[in-house]
């Protein structure tokens, strides 16, 4: 008998009629002789109905009042999911954020868990219950106010459950049927991996990867939890999140990601004094822009070059605040290209292969993609290029490494 | 300094912009040196929909499982007007019911409000909060769960806490302007009474009248809770709900009303043994269906007429039943009219009158309306006649009282 915590994303309950689904599906694995907690997200449709409402009651909702707003969504479907659990005669019973005393700080619309008491739910699981937990909703233990987790919360609930009841795994279930080595809509022959480490997940979706929210893999990987990624819609296996010394199939580079959505300024003729960066980058992140990579060469003449990324949607503004500050500190121009992408591969196992970046850099010039910007961590290695060229990078590097073959070689027998 | 609870119903936060108009509403009370305590109906709709996304999901909703659906509505209410009071520069604060502290029994769908530990609410008045708390819902203190009071509960949430936190009046917003002596819609020069006694809103309300629920009356009469009726829409003042001795025109009738949704069903020939009433009306009870006014002849050789109402919407059901039952007991027939209408006259003050039952017959008779069926209470008259003579019955009685002026004659003077 295994202890399975499962959640369902808002697109897998965004029907009755794929509730209806889910439940029976839920059923299976009880009757199989499994302890099942079910930690379900809002429907789909209903959390975006919800924020409109908040915005037109108000320009800058209320944070508190804007949980207790968003909550009702999550609420919304384990009561309906349990009505059709019990219907198909499971022993079903709901659980809200506090109920379920799911103990959150008091940082509204992102609250961190604290704790989980989790003897009721252990208590309900040993009377044979199937305990439907309402995901990204918790409990702020010290005034009792209803908080969120944030966008993806759902999958932060579910790995927390899974840490504090010792469950044998986390299943996240989702539309799509696990982590890929690229996205299969630009690479038609991108694979599904069987595996990847904690690690490679959380670069994964630092870098824009949906499958899974990226506090949740943290989260995961602290408590040793279990995450099988997979697809409501089908019974195949999904990829297995797990510590990188249970990959079987350890790979130089196990994944390519891009990201569009960001934009580039370069600040040039930066004088090279102390505090040029600081005064840069205050107004910038006052403004709530966040800043992803920041690049400054090395200076030569008492003057440098620093170039930075913000979102898309942030560039004109951001441009505004720079410009004023760049001629308060001197700086000779400021450029931006909102017409950029990132294009990063990740791997666990380029800690121990030498030649990776090089293969990377070659692969991108035989095709004449310059590279704009490097930045580099110890398993991932991001490339700033024209926006063009988005698609023939990732299909390029998803080539160069091998990934779509099961036994990709490894980069010292290739460089 | 007064103590006020307001209760706004579904209509009157129907939607964002009139949420914008409660909130300034509520802000102008506040201001004028007030402490509030606002209770919220779910946003007119949004009830029905949540009913219809629970039918949906299961063909017999789990109780439990549908007030955790149903509590969502309000909980969005209070989270949306708390938003908008915050903006208008209120220290607003939702409490849901769990944080209320309104503590219930634990019959899901028609809970009944057992205590409330008022000590948060309190101490959040005294720091110069408006206290928003979502009505209709509760907490089974026992099990944690979800409760809900049933429709029209939002009027019991805030009639309870006025009484446990002993305001100085229950202000009860709604779309109409107050208590008349009848439906204007049916009797134009119908009048608004400044004030009823907590036995005839009684009386009214469960004769059909919509403007307070059943059980919030009883809760006001029994804590002495002053409950002001008036509209959302006007500043005018409404129909104060108090106890008799303050009602300062003591009408000996104060209103005239009616209910078309009742059928009647006749029993002829029942045999007069003991135990019949008990065999004919228990399938009927257990099927459900609620039994209205009853009433049995004296008999004079052996077998007895009994007569009784159940609602339209029943009356098929009840027939088929009442078939059965009768053929088994052996009594002559059954016959039954759907086509009727329950006309009543209310007034605390029949009490001290005399014939006010037969000032209601003469005028009835004067047109030439057969009644049917006669009904009595302390205070309330209740005649079942043709359902086509509804109109004509209520405007003669409205006449035959004098209820349009605001000193009718004393009904001695009358008859």
């Amino acid at each position: 008998m295994a202890l399975i915590v499962q959640k369902y994303g808002g697109t897998s309950v965004g029907s009755i009629e794929r509730i209806k689904n889910v439940a029976a599906k839920v059923k299976a694995r009880a009757e199989a002789g499994n302890q099942l907690v079910v930690v379900l997200s809002a429907m789909a449709g209903v959390t975006d109905r919800l924020i409109d409402l908040a915005c037109q009651a108000s320009q800058d909702p209320d944070p508190r009042e804007l949980d207790v707003l968003m909550a009702t969504g999550e609420q919304q479907s384990v009561a309906l999911f349990t009505m059709v659990a019990r219907d198909l005669g499971m022993k079903a019973h709901s659980l809200l954020g506090f109920q379920a005393a799911i103990l959150t700080d008091h940082m509204y619309g992102r609250a961190r868990i604290a704790n989980i008491e989790s003897q009721r739910i252990r208590q309900m699981l040993d009377t044979g219950h199937v305990v439907v937990v309402a995901g990204f909703q918790g409990l702020d233990a010290e005034t009792g106010d209803v908080t969120t987790l944030g966008r993806g919360g759902s999958d932060t609930t579910a790995v927390a459950l899974a840490a504090a009841l010792q469950a044998d795994v986390c299943e996240i279930f989702t539309d799509v049927d696990g982590v890929y080595t690229t996205d299969p809509n630009l690479v038609p022959n991108a694979r599904k991996l069987p595996q990847v480490s904690y690690d490679e997940m959380l670069e994964m979706a630092s870098l824009g990867a949906k499958v899974l929210e990226i506090r949740s893999v943290g989260f995961a990987k602290e408590f040793g939890v279990r995450v099988h990624v997979r697809s409501t819609f089908s019974d195949e296996e999904g990829t297995m999140v797990v510590p990188y010394n249970e990959i079987r199939e350890r790979l130089a580079v196990s994944g390519v990601a891009y990201n569009k959505n960001e934009a580039r300024i370069t600040v040039k003729g930066v004088p090279d004094q102390p505090g040029v960066a600081m005064k840069l980058f205050t107004p910038v992140s006052e403004a709530g822009i966040v800043v992803d990579v920041i690049i400054q060469n090395s200076s030569e003449d008492g003057h440098t070059d620093l170039t930075f990324t913000v979102p898309k949607t942030d560039y004109k503004h951001a441009m505004q605040l720079v410009a004023k500050v760049a001629a308060d500190i001197g700086a000779d121009e400021v450029l931006g290209d909102p017409d950029i992408a990132k294009i990063s591969i990740i791997g666990t196992g380029m800690r121990n292969h030498s030649g990776v970046a090089t293969r990377m850099f070659s692969a991108l010039a035989r095709e004449n993609i310059n590279i704009q910007m490097i930045n580099t961590s110890e398993i991932k290695i991001s490339c700033v290029v024209q926006e063009k060229y988005t698609e023939l990078a990732v299909r390029v590097l998803h080539d160069a490494f091998g990934l779509a073959e099961e036994n990709q070689p490894a980069s010292e027998e290739v460089v």
